[in-house]
């Protein structure tokens, strides 16, 4: 508990979440265990409505692909990938007071070097520097041990013989692109296609965050989208090219300022702020997903990584950031131009072809440089050997054989010394029919405990005092509650009855029957339920309801007959409030 | 591969599920890790839809909790819950071909021993067994080494000192255990109610099996459901008393028979096959959601555990299995009674207090018997500790002092030794305002794997020799498919806008345009999609489309205008094939 920000929004939204059953940290009953949450009853059902309009905002317009593969992978996998590379910090442990610390973090603390500098260091070359910067334990000034690594993925071992080392994984993608001969197959072989992998992750944080900020375990949604690179263009993005985005490009953010620009989807093209269409056409995209969810266009923004703080795998990486109340601008998605990097590697480790082929509409004719070897000059060179020199010529490749030529005067077929004498040189056209190539890949990846988080605390809000969740009506963990006025008469078994009905039309609705109406309706506002409906003495000879709205408390009184309908164009933007019923 | 078993289901199903997406084994490119599985876009869809159905079936009309927690736990939890010590396996390995083999196994294969004799025994006790019996290599014949336990949980570290032991969880139950402080307040402190997880698990088992069956990462659906022991009674019961279960209790099952046989629950529950009433209810529920999912009544049994083959916290144990082509009978669900087992133990490792009090409706009168003092005839056998005596027999536990009383001839009262005539005992009559006690738990949990692939292998059957994929209308991956006649005169696009119009009316559809008419609805069928919307030329003029069903192969004509409400209600079962058209 730091007291000093005790009154910060995620200070309460904390307290709330916890005592309302949205999350909490998990493992409380053990003392807890850092970077772990746990999704209560309400937090869960918010994770679902997220990640449900995540897949109509993204996946279901665009015909992506859903995959789901498993969270343990193997090492092969994850070595191809760059993973374990890439995911290990030099550590050292104080030689007096034993606390561990990152080697590359003393280096930049004590020693000013850089991150990068720091990064390109081997074991021993960081044992060195130690030593010669006189570099200590900043607890107790003792001197420091060997370094050693530090793997920042879960490792465990898969099967009984615990020589199969396999790791918990990092993130969602490299699922897809294990896969991705299979997945290519399902989309009969034509690109630009999405794939979309949701679910738990985990990175063996040294220092995880409080609450759902930099956890061990977490949820990710990562959009794999592949497309040709010499095709780079993306049909939709007439539809975006006016919207606006705040921008810190590479070169503003070298300016060590963090002053956005902003400039339109268009222009960012034009000015090579952003190096994709597909990317730029994702992150409008990604802006507008975060509106819906609650936050507005002034509080996001998207800061271009520095090549050094890039991802291993990626040319081009922009992070979207939202301005969160205790953490300033925190990181909710990555946008990273991950080229053919993956597809590439798991080729060259695994032999699997990663290539496809595009057919054209139409085939294109291209001119095409062709070696031919000249006989004449051959035979009395070569003699005995000629016919293999013409072989070997006839499959050669004719843009190296002019590079060697060019470049060193001969070139080797096999044992043979070519002389440019030796072969000629012609342009051909030919019919190409297709193309065969690596797609290319651009990367929306979202984290899903951050977007949950995001959208209470921009749903949060108070009226006369009270608190309440503003949720879009889509992301409200309960739809409507049900709440008899009183607890005899027969009203419970009237509201039980309603309640059920409501249950069968798929809606999701509490019932509630205890506290005067006024607790039960501040209840309701507190967890971002958008309706409640009353049933009292009325309803028994009439048939109507009351239904209160979250955040007008203003009623409407309405006949059960209609509910149902009303209800389902209401939650889906189709009819407001006050069409609901008869104002009261 | 097995070419004797090669036309089974599993290998049909299989076949069809890798080839068109629903699952395959993972991590081909690297020639697979047992024990793993990708779910392709149709089966990442399926899955889904039998977790929406479950949702609707178990958790919705019983106002049950749902919750999310961390794969990963730390080992202080799964110590408590007993699965440390459970999930561990003896294993040997052969001192000559290095080959390891689990040491029950072989003693009961080579010397007969039964499961529960080689269970109990010691690391030591089971080399001396080895000697003594000697039990050899079943492969070469060779000497057996040490014997080891063999964790069959994936080991992991959490945090950079490694010191802190984490395990994936072999269950989501115990995710619910943990936090039963937080769960029971947001119940507002009130028993019965029922939490339920679902996701990703983890068992590193010794030999996974082919496809869904034994997996080694899986998805599980565990319920806990949570009662009064002294208050057992389900009040649902007479709503399926009626229903009759295949029922292959443990007297049953000692007669090594495996006939199921019939009863009725209410029949089950009189002959105490089934000890809790909460028990056979969800295992009527459950019945009734396998059917749902396409697996008839008579392909499915519950078939109790002997006490030897429950799991470590069981009670009562009854899987409920159904029959697969491949596998013969097979286990879908577990329903065990887990009493407070859970509950008590991790209070008592962590000190939390798992008590919930309930108030009664009304204050109830309950005879207690109280002991008391005789301080005439303890005065002159304790004099000076007199008082002391006194003191310790006012708080003394008046059952236990007549126990030990009528047992012994004396009670210890500290260092006191109490006779009859020290004290007298009187009965009262006070007034209880409610209980106090741990709730006792009966979980039903089910592997999600499983059904899925169940739902496949009873959805597959032929029409005309073509393969047909009969899935219920709400597990279809793909609920519509939507097809341009031709690929020219606009009618791609107006298919196309269809697909769209659709696709925002929240149905799940595909779009295809390339094959004949013919060999596009082969291929619907054969992923199950129950509606097949041809856009032709008549289409252009009078705004009409051809819709097709799956099962009969019929053709119907509708008005584009009223699709989509139409579609509605034949998706909520509330309009039939023939009513959505004019029979063409």
């Amino acid at each position: 508990m730091e007291p000093l920000q005790k009154s910060d929004k995620y200070e309460i939204i904390s307290e709330l979440a916890r005592r309302r059953g949205f999350f909490w940290p998990s493992y409380e009953i053990y003392g807890g265990v850092s970077g772990f949450l746990t999704y209560g009853p309400l937090g869960t059902l918010l994770k679902q409505r997220v990640e449900t309009k995540f897949r109509e905002f993204f996946i279901k317009p665009f015909k992506m692909l859903e995959l789901e593969s498993s969270i343990i992978m193997p090492a092969v996998a994850l070595e191809a990938s760059g993973h374990v590379k890439a995911f290990r910090e030099p550590m050292a442990a104080c030689l007096e007071c034993k606390r561990r610390f990152r080697v590359d973090h003393l280096l930049r603390d004590q020693a000013e070097m850089s991150d990068t500098a720091a990064e390109k260091l081997s074991l021993k070359e960081l044992a060195a520097e130690i030593e010669k910067l006189g570099v200590r334990c900043p607890e107790c000034g003792g001197k420091l041990g060997e370094s050693n690594y530090f793997m920042t993925m879960f490792e465990t071992s898969i099967g009984p013989y615990s020589e199969a080392v396999g790791y918990g994984r990092p993130e969602a993608a490299q699922g897809i692109f294990v896969e991705f001969k299979r997945l290519i197959e399902i989309a009969r072989g034509k690109v630009p296609f999405g794939v979309v992998q949701m679910g738990h992750a985990l990175r063996n944080e040294i220092s995880p965050r409080q609450g759902p900020i930099r956890l061990r375990e977490f949820n990710i949604a990562d959009i794999e989208f592949f497309f040709d690179p010499k095709e780079p263009h993306c049909p939709f993005l007439p539809e975006v090219e006016k919207d606006t985005l705040q921008l810190i490009p590479a070169e503003v953010k070298r300016k060590k300022t963090d002053k956005a620009i902003q400039v339109t989807v268009k222009k960012a093209l034009e000015k090579d702020y952003i190096k994709t269409e597909w990317q730029a056409y994702f992150m409008v995209l990604a802006k507008r997903f975060l509106k819906t969810l609650g936050v507005p266009d002034d509080k996001q923004r998207f800061i271009e990584k520095l090549p050094w703080e890039r991802a291993h795998y990626s040319k081009q990486g922009y992070d979207q950031e939202i301005y969160l109340d205790r953490w300033g601008w925190t990181e909710v998605s990555g946008h990273n131009y991950r080229t053919d990097y993956d597809l590439k590697q798991h080729m060259n480790h695994s032999g699997a072809d990663m290539h496809v082929f595009q057919e054209y509409s139409t085939p294109r004719k291209v001119e095409e440089t062709v070696v031919s070897p000249v006989p004449a000059k051959i035979g009395p060179t070569f003699k005995a050997d000629a016919q293999k020199v013409v072989t070997l010529l006839s499959k050669a490749n004719a843009k190296e054989v002019k590079k060697s030529l060019d470049e060193m005067g001969h070139y080797m077929a096999d044992a043979f010394k070519i002389l440019p004498e030796h072969v000629k040189f012609t342009n051909k056209t030919i019919e190409e029919t297709g193309r065969r190539f690596i797609p290319h890949v651009v990367e929306p990846s979202f984290g899903i405990d951050r977007l949950a988080y995001a959208a209470l605390e921009y749903a949060y809000g108070k009226k006369e005092d009270r608190a309440l969740l503003r949720l879009p009506r889509e992301l409200a963990p309960i739809q409507v509650a049900v709440y008899p006025l009183v607890s005899k008469d027969g009203i419970p078994e009237r509201a039980e009855q309603l309640h059920k009905a409501l249950v069968k039309e798929g809606f999701a609705v509490e019932y509630d029957e205890s506290g005067s109406i006024g607790r039960r309706y501040a209840r309701a506002d507190e967890v971002g339920t958008p309706l409640c409906v009353t049933i009292d003495y009325e309803t028994l000879s009439d048939a109507t309801v009351t239904l209160r709205d979250r955040d007008s408390w203003q009623q409407v009184r309405t006949k059960v007959e209609d509910l149902s309908e009303n209800l389902k164009e209401y939650f889906d933007y189709k009819r407001d409030f006050e069409a609901l019923g008869k104002t009261i």
